[in-house]
């Protein structure tokens, strides 16, 4: 702001306009103070009084510890009985839907995930199939750190497919595929002769189990039956564990019909209790992946009295950290036992 | 860039550096010249000549231009036979695959989908479920202009939804269920007494039916078998009609789903001839949305040798200009009969 | 929005909420309709209701067309009087602002503001040096368009500078140079002998006129006394234009120190009355490139009352069409006399 | 990826295309593992195997810490004679700039500068004036955290400014004023009556003079004669800071003219040996803020063998983090005397 120098009195009053009073509660921004040296943990705690994004990581924080706050909460008898009624997941306080695009599991948060799913941490999983199809060639072989500028055409020449600055040689697919065509033939095999029924929900449990890995988030997710629900088949259940579940937050990592469809379902309860949006989408295009969650707010997907938090980041520098500042800081809580017991 | 001064040689040669030859056929910038008064044809042909995503705009006219004249070639008798595996469209000699997010649908860019669909220009159309959803529901009330800072909760006090600065009356869907829920039951009553099976393209084209007006994309859709294609019930068949169509054609409008699979389909033929990107997503983060089509080439989903562009950019600022470029000016070859024919 | 099935009546008294009426005057979806052939003019209008950021640039169209309506309004002597305190230029009933960034001149944007500069229609020019400068080159040699791929070692090795998708060889930078030596020389020469005070603005008028040449923006600048400012040397007569102008529009093409000094000028009024913005930069990290008009609001630079218009898009392809459908409408009354006469 | 199903022998060739060897020293993707608790020192190390912008993040910590180590070597006396010439800091082995725009200061990245500035771990600062003026108020009185969303108008009424999502006081700057002004006449009685010639660096080294107060940047600032430099009065000492520097390091947060003078100043030494930018615009604008380090390399101004960074976030995210990991692990060594020593 300029000195106002010899302006008149009217460019002066605009100049000087005198303040009313902040928001009650306001807090004075101030940043980490490294004299007490590198303490990793005081510095995202600092996050709150930063501002722009580091203060929406802080507010992301809160609005997790408050969904976990809420599914460590003990059910009444009768409370556990309505909750059991969505579905075949042990009832809690608050059911955690995790959205995320497959190009997370590609790259390094997979093992973000998996730890949350391992420790029963989330009720309910969503993705894409090529975020199971990803999760089960990692166990085969790996992907590799690249570069976003390398050039598609020696890419294709070599059979290396280009995922970001991610690697992943073709061959990949190849063993994916020999993998795959046996237990697909096992399964077409049963479905006739046993008159099995598989939906996607059905097929990943199989995958996870056939791949018996534990760096795997599909082997975790079948051996906590209900926790990955196929949106076509199981869709009537995913929607009644949001009727009946006492509260429900939503953590979606991207966009596109993974946030739709977990956003759509916290509809049938008139809105999520809780909400953290990680994505890098702009609203301006009218895009459902960059809708502001107060877009949400006017469709009842999200409580009209709800704190939710968008955090415009790349997931991958934003969720490991979410994630060690919350759901890894109450690991005993999770360890104790089925939460909401 | 500053004069260097008194610098010594070292900088002086640093920033005086000679030129060698540019790319053969550089282009001059050069922009509209309005000492002819806004005449817009020759505006948007400056564009070529303007830089940034004008030129990227311009490029994508020219690649629009050559899907619509290799569509028009006529085919020899055998190539109609082999094309005409792909499925029940007419063979040509260009498949054209249109893809857009449902929120395209709820803007005035239906309008310009409906168009190409009308006059049969496109062969394959990707969307969501909400895409043939919202068309169904224009047809049975507006959709109105509202403002990108409307706040949630008035909103949902008021039963309004809200699409970027569109706004929906909650009304508008409970029109829907009313309209759609007879025509569910007569469909379920068809399936059990004359065992029809109700894929989505075929529900589609049912409803295309049923809503009975020329506003609407379904309408128009189920009037051209084959163009609209399932893709879980219809995959081989969208795969076959890549694999046995002599070249094709990708224009794709925002991201998700639908970008992904339409980019997949072409993997099948190794590669599309011919690509046009319009969206506003970033490729930093790793997402399929983002990704520049030179990563579809790593993966063997565009030729090597093609010329795809990328127009970052809303596509409701740019596809109906980008059509009123391409298709609208061959309008008289595409009346002229069954393309290819 | 899924259908809600057989859900209890909590969970359908969610879905169905009926609707209360909507902002008054709202306007109804409606995209162009090609059957009448691919009219553009037409087209551009339809924007209004098409949505998204469409619906944006028409709100640009109408915003500037009410900032050109304020200049051509007559102004009273004692108007004229006042209004000439603001400096040089003649008076008028609205003071235009237009600022842009250098690579806007780079790129073929120089021509629609050469034609904007050449005909009087805007007020005050803001840009960088670099704006200067890349106009004084574009008299001398070619810049050409090129792609953002390019690698930057290959160029650097042939001595050619990229910006964005645009080619300058380095020997035009050369050629600048040589250019500008012996003038500046005189110019010192000037200053010692006749004592010429040099402010950034005066130079900028003698480039304009040394370089003698109708395609440069600082050749018509310097036709125009006043319409380049120094934000340093004048920055008391940027304050004061924007204090006696009857009113004032700004129209910002990118962000930067560009858009911090026009909405800072405006502020010694206590805002501006029409303002629209162009660029891609997003609010989220408290840029003040940013930074939507609202913010400016809060701080007095625009008026509270007013409508100001962000368009989301590269100035490339949104300005020249804006000027088309603004400005070059116009031409008639802007030839007809000095504004406001 | 979609299994070929019975795909004719093109498509399975296209699909199943056979791996060629990857870049050499490729690394495995694999993120951070929880089964050890959160250590956040480890989850940022694997961040360098997580892909996408973690990737980014640990490639910027490694390269600031090439930095680091290249201002620690130990100098010949011939090159400390050398490096004298670039101005009146002691010579290090690596002249590092620091680029911010003025909004960093407002915000709570103001601390983490200061700790850079105060331990002289970091060599020419450049920022705008914004920058200067927002350091020397929130001495006087805090500015607070407040909300994206909050509405201009609201705000104006009450005097309050928006930076994002924080508020300033219309007050604080009234303060400022008051402040301010005392000092400027004194300044202007200093220039008459001692001839005192008041450039931007030493009006900034006055600033931190009289605020006399550790928080602020410009305290520390004027206690390191030379680390301000004005890019008008001082700008043949910045170009000969950088062309007689045996290496220069650059860290840019945010665009605009800060990021584009740094840059500028290391053409005149033929390219800037490790760069870092930390910004969350894109390139497609042909923006300089959105240029990526490529960009630079073709005009010179980062060396052609460089290992240039950008990390696409929001600086108040990612700055904190990266001097937790990089200039605060080296704190005793810039401690135990002067770098370069």
């Amino acid at each position: 702001m300029a000195a106002p120098g010899q302006a008149p009195a009217a460019a002066l009053r605009a100049v000087l306009k005198p303040s009313g009073p902040l928001p009650a509660q306001s807090l004075p921004v101030r940043g980490y103070d490294f004299a007490g040296g590198p303490d990793h943990a005081a510095l995202l705690r600092s996050f709150l009084t930063t501002g722009f994004q580091a203060t929406s990581f802080a507010q992301a924080v809160a609005e997790i510890h408050r969904m976990i706050a809420a599914k460590l909460e003990p059910l009444s008898a009768e409370e556990r009985d309505r909750a059991g009624l969505g579905g075949p997941r042990p009832p809690s306080g608050c059911t955690i839907f995790l959205g995320f695009t497959s190009n997370l599991i590609s790259s390094g948060v997979r093992e973000t995930i998996r730890y949350l799913v391992q420790h029963n941490m989330v009720d309910v999983l969503v993705t894409t199939a090529g975020g199971v199809e990803e999760d089960i060639i990692k166990c085969l072989a790996p992907t590799y750190i690249g570069d976003f500028s390398l050039r598609g055409q020696d890419l294709r020449q070599n059979g290396i497919n280009r995922i970001g600055n991610l690697l992943v040689p073709n061959d990949n697919y190849c063993k994916f595929e020999d993998w795959l065509m046996p237990i697909l033939e096992q399964m077409v095999d049963e479905q006739e002769t046993q008159g099995t029924r598989w939906t996607p929900s059905r097929m990943i449990a199989r995958l996870g189990k056939e791949i018996d890995n534990p760096e795997s988030v599909c082997y975790w997710a079948q051996k906590h039956p209900g926790l990955v629900l196929d949106i076509v088949e199981d869709l009537r259940l995913i929607n009644t564990q949001a009727i009946f579940a006492r509260k429900t937050g939503m953590i979606i990592l991207g966009g596109g019909l993974v946030k739709h469809h977990i956003a759509n379902a916290n509809l049938m309860r008139n809105g999520a209790d809780f909400s953290v949006y990680v994505n890098t989408a702009q609203e301006f295009d009218g895009s459902d992946s960059g809708a502001r969650p107060d877009e949400a707010v006017s469709w009842g997907k999200i409580r009209m009295d709800a704190t939710p938090v968008k955090v415009y980041a790349d997931a991958s520098l934003v969720f490991p950290l979410l994630v060690a500042e919350t759901f890894a800081q109450r690991a005993d809580a999770f360890a104790s036992g089925t939460p909401g017991d």
